[in-house]
């Protein structure tokens, strides 16, 4: 079966470049907010969410930082905290064809938010 | 602040209701896979789905429909399973201005994968 | 197989009352936190935890409270935000033979920490 | 305050070594399933595995292993697949004052179940 003929011809390269990170960047809130994180672990499950999502369909490349500061507000008594969304800034990079996305999550202080954007778009 | 002046401008409002349908499907596989379900508790879970990813952002309506048969075949000795990826078949309605998008998961069984594609798109 | 006698005499009813108690209390915090709330969607997710966590062996009932305080102040501009540990106020009752175990967890503002324990036991 | 008087004083360490692994045990499971990951990936994901679980009350130490049969049997058409229960085999040490207890999940063919059970317990 070609799976892309069949399923993915009704939306353009660019699109899809869009719909493959978007996919992969809710995956990254969703699965790992909760995961138990301290200062020693936090290059572990950073290169642990970069690789698992570098398995998605699309995706060339993933910078994730789990920010220092909020982490430490977090910390509770027991010296580790679970991650949540206002620490996560991650990058997703994905390539259909010509078109390339990078689609982003950080924390905006004014929103109160880990807002979710195509930081940029080419194609 | 005006969030989509300032973070989604560079996007069409057919881009963004891919995008934003996208992240909940991939919020959707990554939360709630692994809950215990049964046939008793399937609807209760359905609904619960539902009603969760219907806040998220350009969510006009989400119809999740946990499958049957897959959950029979899943059933251990305790009689309930762990909700897994082939057992969804969720759509998930996205609106943006006049752009209206529908993202779709299922198993298809000769890639013996869920794939999440759009289903439908137009503006 | 007698999975009692093969997997757990080694563990009084008691022990045995604590433990599945305390990993049904592991996996809710692990599973349900990050799911998008609302004042609207609350009463729902709430009976979906409860109804899931019931299937869990030993497990006799399960008493879900999403807190409403915490919800509001954690409120985005999207009016929804997503579960955290703090919001929980979960009691999961266990039975094992004549062993029963009330295990809570609840946000103890002291530890700044959502406490898992057993706040009852007896056999 | 002395959260152990205030909150475990009415069980025994031998049962609060048990408590804390199965929490840890449940925590394992409700985070980790769905993550995707590949042979490639299954190294890191067993070290963040075991980071993220070892900073947890009482855990001494955490040995996790993706089972590789299962893995590949599970990869679907696109060379990954999401982490499932039956694919785990792990192990908690626990340590609460003179008690040492070694909770473990296994896939048990024969019940169709990735069974939780105190594989050892020592005071």
């Amino acid at each position: 079966m070609d799976v892309d003929k069949k399923y993915f011809s009704n939306i353009t390269s660019r699109e899809r470049a869009i719909f493959e990170g978007a996919i992969s960047m809710g995956a990254l809130f969703h699965q790992f907010v909760g995961v138990p994180v301290s200062k020693s672990s936090k290059k572990g499950l950073e290169k642990a969410i970069e690789e698992s999502l570098s398995l998605q369909p699309a995706i060339e490349n993933v910078e994730a930082e789990i920010k220092f500061d909020k982490l430490e507000e977090n910390m509770s008594g027991f010296d580790y905290t679970s991650l949540s969304g206002d620490m996560l800034d991650v990058t997703i990079y994905t390539k259909v064809k010509n078109a390339e996305a990078k689609i982003r999550i950080e924390f905006i202080e004014e929103l109160n938010y880990p807002l979710m954007y195509v930081e940029d778009i080419k194609d």
